[in-house]
Parts: structure tokens; C-alpha cells; sequence
């Protein structure tokens, strides 16, 4: 191990066990060269990379001190947290999406909805045409930004939502998360601090440490909590702020225009960029689709990652954003990674989307989801016992599940992955230190009796748990 | 700018100038503190970016030294390339593709074969069928690794090969592109060494830059010179090497097995992991398809990347990487990019090529590209004047020619461009530094009256410019 890398790992240890509490002061550099022995020069080096990992701060001209952290019992309104320390929610991921493809009982789990609401025979119908009927499926739509026709379509929608777009301002990506992974590394460098609601889509800590990113949190379980938002703003150099205002995955609130207005006013007054993710936008129980902070952005901060995947199914791995002024950034990245979105898919949702068809099957599917997912209420509330609490939004097809204190949604997990049921707990959402009482539930599927027995069985595990503790 | 980066920038300069030459010690911390009124950390701090930025290195004890740089007159064996310069190249390369979907006659610079060759009507009318058959593209196999019928078909080849090989060996990616890309990340952390060739597909360079990798190049022209090779690994501390040993692009040399042999040794030697870009595999004019260097590796240092794209269509977006050991890390990387490959398309790719209609496909293509290969060159070498030389290998549909001297390829690129023309030259290829007197010629299509007349005015230019110099 490197001198400086020791010095780091001592400090981080130091800080982790407690003995080092917040804003503590560390020596000086000079001071800690003398104790340890090490040159000042090592010393400085393992201070800025216990910059870098986030566990302490510099101040102008008074030294280093410890940073807020997250295992501390302490809360405070906005948190930084240690990007290193995600490594370990990766995994996590890695290994609970594997479980969706191996066990028998996953759709609960699943992140997407049941593929028989969202399949379209007449899309079918369009590709196989367009198989037939093309020799080849090469063309020039092979390469960025995508079919002109598609991004004249997508550009057409948000124009009528009051969002003024050409063509030219949309770049077809392979999926959402594709759109959102060129959007967080066009936007940013390596040590940049990004913004995060406290509990958000796992993609997003992903991510932030493939680029090396510090995140910051704050408070946002179910509403905008602006204050503290404007608090992180105010407080840390924020470089780009990454948000899911619409049926949010994965507790499920839309946050209200006046929040969102607020939002885009904020973002112009302290010059951030926003990340917007809003792949349930179509998703809406209610009479009209929610905005997206992009309606109320003057000035372009935001960029608005959506996909076809929540409505016409996963396997598409068709999305966009609306990059604008960014648009061709986001294209040289794109040359340098997947390159380009299969261009017959692509042709085929152009033609399949210019007919009235697609906006028939999208209120279908929002009638079924709906329907669906209050059935789903029903029946897990007359299940779980009453210490378990269940939030029920009207949009998309989560239900996101508060179990009694001291039960472990983790725990819960694991012990469901042993019968062959897979559920989505909190952790995989949040910081891995915080304390884990939720999970997610998928309910775009027909409620039947295999779900009924399996929630019996948590309420049972529950019931247990709960005497045991 | 911070005072640390602005040291960052003076030296820059001076090396970049010449006024700092190749192995010249820098200042020592403390006399450039004193000199320049900053504090040695902040030296030290500029240093150690310049040592990121590979313009110096550091010798225990001994202090900063230059870094023997790729703008210099002096050739050697090994050069030390500086990654950011390379950004120039970055957006060279992006015009570059945009004018191929821009351009009328971008048919000769197209980096893929004529689709009419690849086109398949029995695979079309697979995906047709899969499309009719199935209500939804989703399906379980849209998560990595992919179709598992796919992937045992792709594994039961490289096992023919005489390389013995598991489906679970085999994770399917976004085109051979992504595949790279991968293997590249999985493989290495920013400000590692990797070796490449000194003439190379664009996108070795271009993901260099991105991961923040430090380039040393070797010569090889064509052939592999083995001396410069273990020279390099001996001198650097090299983490991966890349290469493309078989129909390279652009060149189009096909490595002897001998050289590969000695590769893997080499590689086992140093402990030097190998990315394979293999695209070209199957296009072939001979009877037996080249070996890659992965069926002399012993002991898994050789990640081989490969697609259907050079063979099905470019459109397909569907390659693969033999992963091996490195199989979950490269499948955790995918669900943090583009998450997966479209389903419905691996299905149908998997049903096609387990029929005999793939390998007559494949024998097909091979022949017609060989005859055409074979007319581009004759045509081509009656027009042009005897001062340039095509070089022709037997395999792939790439022709490599190289211009009289005093005349710049680039300068013939973008001469073209004004008349509607597209060419590929060797800038894209190369350190933008080196001399630039080649291009790369597409000749996939059937030759034509179009060409002559193209071929004619290139003639024209090179003598007018002959007469010139």
C-alpha cells in the first residue's frame, strides 16, 4: 500500500468507527507529518482523496475537517454521502436483478409491467412488415441521432404538452437508461457533486460511481422537500441534479406543477443542470399528462430522459432525450458506446407511432395499470396486519410498503429469495447505511391466487418477526 | 483558474513548444515553489496531473521528467502518446460519420459492407415471424447475458475453432462496439497504460480518452513487429493491450499464427490482458478462418470481441464478447449502460443460425466480396497514377492506399467533401501528429461508372498537387 493510501485508510477507519465525529477538525498537514513520520506531501495527497471520497471537506484557509456522515445517527436535512461506499448496493443490484431471471415468483420484483398489457399486435404486425419488406435491416438511420421520422414524432409530443421542440433537439438512445447515462456523462466530470432524492431509482447511484461522483441527498420521500433542496444548492457545489418527478419509481408520488415551476427557478438562480427522469410519464391515472420540469426551464437546464420500454415493453431498448443545445455531445458519446439504436425497430415505431393506434393503446394500458394496481391495494390491505403501511398513488404500477419498526425489508428479501419470491427492497433505493423498512411491489399484473398466498405468507413472517423482537 | 492548474498549463507549454525536451528533469518542488511564489503542495498537485496527463514521469528519488513525446521529429520504436490530445481526433472522427449519412457518394468511406451483399431474406423473414408469433418483444432474455440459445450457438463455433468454450463464457452486447467498450472498462481504471497498434480503428482511441487511459502505440503497419511489441511491455506498465490481428481496419493485414502464437506468450509473459477486436472474423478469402490469438492463450488473458454486424448488417446492433472469468463484470457494467440487447432480434438471430442458411450466407458473402475486392483494386490501380500504392490483402473489403509523399491525405479527405465525396483518411487512424499519406477505401459495392469518373478526379488532384509540390 502507498503512504498516502495508508493515511487514507487509517482517517477513513477513524471516521467510520465514530472517533472522528462530523466537522471535526483534522491535524494540520504538518502536524500529522511530524506524528506519523510520512512527508507533507503524503499527507496532502490523502487529504484530497479523502476530499475526493467525500469524507472530508476542505475550508479556504483553515484546513480539513470530517464530513456529515451518513452512518451517523444524527439527521440532518441534507446529507453527503460516501460514493465508495456504493460498491456494495452494485452488487446488490447485480444480484437482485439476476434473481428476477432465475426464480419462479419475480413478477412481484420485476421492475417492468406485465408484458401482456403492454404487448401490441399491430406493433408486431409493423415490424414483421418492415422484416418482410427490407431486404436488409441496415440504413442510414444506423447512426445518431436516430430516425428523423421518430424524433419528429417525439419532438411532435412535447410540443403539444406547451414544450417547444424541433427534431433536432431529440437524440434516440437504446432505452432510458442509455438517455440517462450519456446525459450524467455529458454533463459531468469525474469528483463533480450531483444531487439525488434520498430515495431513488438504484441507476442513478450506479452510475454516480461509474463516473466518480460526489452525491448528495436530500429528503424527498413523498414531495419535493424545496428547502432542503435550495439548502444542497446553496451549500455544495452542485454540478447537476438528477430527479423523478413523475409516478416516482420507486414510491409512486407525482410531485404538483407549483413544486416543479419552484424547481426550474431554482435550478436557473444557482446555474444547475437537471437530469429529468420521466419514464412513467404516459403512466398518469388522471385526465392529463403530468408536465415535466422541462416546461417551466427557460433557460435549458434540464434534460428529459423517457422511453418507450414502460409502454410498449422492456426488449424495445428504445428511448430518448431531449438533449438540445447538448445534442451533439450526446451523440459523440453515443459514437464511443452502443453506437447506435437497431434502425428498424426504429422505423417500424416511427410508422407504428403516426397512427392513432399508439395513443389508443396508451389509454388502454393506463386503464388496465390502473385498475391493476387498485386491485392490488385491496387485497395487500386486507392481508398485511394494519402495523404495515401501504402508499397508494395514482399512477404507474408500484406500490411502495412501510413494514413495522424493527422488521428488516432486507431481511424480508432474503428470506422471500428462499421460497422463490422475489419482492425489491428499500435498499437497493437508498444509502445502504440508512435503516431499511420498505420495498417495492409491481402490480401490473392480474392479482390471482399465487399472490394472495404469498401475502399471507410475508404477513405471516411479519406477525413472527415482530413477537420475536 | 486554480493556481495548480495553471503550473499544469505553463509546463504544458513548454513541453509542447519543445522548450522542454524529452527526459529533461523539471524543477524540484521546492525551487519551482520558490520560483514561482506557490507552495510546494501546489506543485506537487500540478505535477502529479502532468504525470496523469503522461507529459511527464515521475523516478523514485530523482525527482519529474518529460515524457517522451509523440510531437517530436525523433522516431522510436515505443512511443509514449499523450491521450488529450487526442480529443482533436474525437470530433474528427464525429464529422467524419456525419458526412457518411450526409453525403451523396459516401459509399467508398462507409466503415460497413454494402447491405445488399448482407442482406438475408430467410433471416428477415425469421425476425418477421418472431414478431407475428410473439404478442410482446419482452422477454427474460433481455437481461445480460442474453439468449442462452444464442450464446451456446456462438460458443459451439469458437469450440470448432479448437477453443474450447461454454455459453455461459459468452455475453451478447450492443454490436462488437460495445463489446469493446466493455471489455476496455472491466479491464482497466483511469491512467492505466494500454498498447495499441500505431495504426488503428478510431474507436481504440476515442475510448481511450474516455476512460482516461494513458496510449502507447508500436509500429505495425503490416505485420506485428514482436521486438517493438515486448519492448513496449517491457518498458510500460502496460495493463491491457488492443488488437486486431485478423482483416485489420484499415489496413487490412491478417496476422500469421506464428505472430499470434508468440502474442499469448508474451502476453502470459507479462501478465498483459488482450482485448481482440475480431470483427472481421468471418470475411475471410482463404479456406479456413484465421485463428485469433485467444486459441493460444492458456491462461484467460484474452477477452475476444466479435459481432454479427460485418456479416448480418450493422443494423443488427448484436456482438458479443467471449468474457470468460470476466463474464459478471462485464454483465455489470451492461446494467449500468444500455442494460441489454433487444430480445426479439437475439431470438430470431438464434433460430437463423442454427439452420445451414447462416454458413451459406457466410460463404456467399465471402466470395462476393472477394470478387469485388479483387475489380476495386484493378480498376483502382489502372486509374491512379503509379506514384500511390494500393495495398491489397486477401480478406475483408477494405482497400489501403497510400498517396505520393508531400501529399496529405487529410487535405485529399476534405478536398472531396466539396464535391459531394466521401473517403476515409488515415488521420482517424493515427496519432494526429504523424504524417498523414493514406486513405481507406470501401470496396464492398459493385464496382461502376460512379467510381471510375471518382477515381478519375482523385487522379486529377494527386497530379495537380504532384506538380505543385
Amino acid at each position: 500500500m502507498l503512504k498516502s493510501e495508508q493515511v487514507v485508510h487509517n482517517i477513513a477507519v477513524l471516521i467510520e468507527n465514530g472517533t472522528l465525529q462530523s466537522h471535526t477538525k483534522l491535524p494540520s498537514l504538518r502536524a500529522y507529518a511530524q506524528q506519523t513520520g510520512f512527508s507533507v506531501v503524503t499527507i496532502f495527497s490523502a487529504y484530497q482523496r479523502l476530499e475526493a471520497l467525500g469524507l472530508v471537506y476542505a475550508k479556504e484557509k483553515s484546513g480539513f475537517f470530517v464530513a456529515a456522515q451518513a452512518s451517523m445517527a444524527k439527521q440532518t436535512d441534507v446529507q453527503a454521502v460516501e460514493v465508495t461506499s456504493k460498491v456494495q448496493v452494485n452488487s446488490r443490484v447485480f444480484q437482485y436483478l439476476k434473481a428476477l431471471t432465475q426464480y419462479t415468483h419475480a413478477s412481484l420484483g420485476s421492475a417492468f409491467p406485465d408484458p401482456d398489457v403492454l404487448g401490441n399486435s399491430r406493433l408486431m404486425n409493423t415490424i414483421a412488415r418492415n422484416a418482410k419488406y427490407r431486404k436488409s435491416y441496415y440504413s442510414g438511420d444506423a447512426m445518431p441521432p436516430g430516425n428523423a421520422t421518430l424524433r419528429q414524432f417525439i419532438a411532435h409530443k412535447y410540443t403539444l404538452q406547451g414544450i417547444p421542440t424541433q427534431a433536432d433537439d431529440i437524440v434516440i438512445t437504446s432505452g432510458a437508461l442509455d438517455a440517462l447515462n450519456l446525459s450524467l456523462q455529458v454533463l459531468t466530470t469525474p469528483g463533480d457533486y450531483i444531487l439525488l432524492q434520498s430515495t431513488v431509482f438504484y441507476g442513478a447511484w450506479q452510475l454516480a460511481e461509474k463516473f466518480g461522483l460526489k452525491v448528495i441527498t436530500f429528503p424527498s420521500d413523498h414531495e419535493i422537500n424545496l428547502d432542503a433542496f435550495e439548502a444542497a444548492l446553496k451549500k455544495y457545489p452542485i454540478k447537476v441534479c438528477w430527479l423523478m418527478l413523475n409516478s416516482h419509481n420507486p414510491i409512486g408520488f407525482t410531485v404538483s406543477q407549483t413544486v416543479k415551476a419552484k424547481i426550474a427557478q431554482l435550478l436557473a438562480t444557482y446555474q444547475v443542470y437537471l437530469v429529468e427522469d420521466d419514464v412513467y410519464q404516459e403512466l398518469y391515472f388522471g385526465l392529463e399528462k403530468p408536465l415535466p420540469v422541462q416546461y417551466y426551464d427557460q433557460d435549458q437546464w434540464v434534460l428529459h430522459c423517457s422511453s418507450f420500454s414502460k409502454v410498449l415493453g422492456a426488449g424495445a431498448r428504445i428511448g430518448w432525450v431531449r438533449a438540445g443545445q447538448f445534442s451533439d455531445k450526446i451523440q459523440h458519446q453515443q459514437l464511443m458506446s452502443s453506437l447506435s439504436v437497431n434502425p428498424m425497430l426504429q422505423y417500424a415505431l416511427a410508422e407504428f407511432t403516426a397512427t392513432l393506434h399508439y395513443e389508443k393503446h396508451l389509454r388502454q394500458i393506463r386503464s388496465q395499470l390502473a385498475k391493476r394496481k387498485q386491485s392490488f391495494y385491496q387485497n395487500i390491505k386486507a392481508i398485511l396486519p394494519e402495523s404495515c403501511h401501504i402508499f397508494y398513488y395514482s399512477s404507474g404500477y408500484f406500490l411502495w410498503i412501510e413494514l413495522p419498526k424493527h422488521i428488516d425489508s432486507t431481511a424480508l428479501y432474503e428470506t422471500l429469495l428462499m421460497h422463490d419470491i422475489v419482492i425489491t427492497p428499500s435498499i437497493l433505493f437508498q444509502k445502504h447505511t440508512a435503516k431499511q423498512s420498505h420495498f417495492r411491489v409491481n402490480c401490473s399484473y392480474e392479482w390471482n391466487d399465487r399472490y394472495s398466498q404469498i401475502f399471507e405468507f410475508i404477513s405471516k413472517i411479519i406477525k413472527e418477526w415482530n413477537s420475536v423482537s
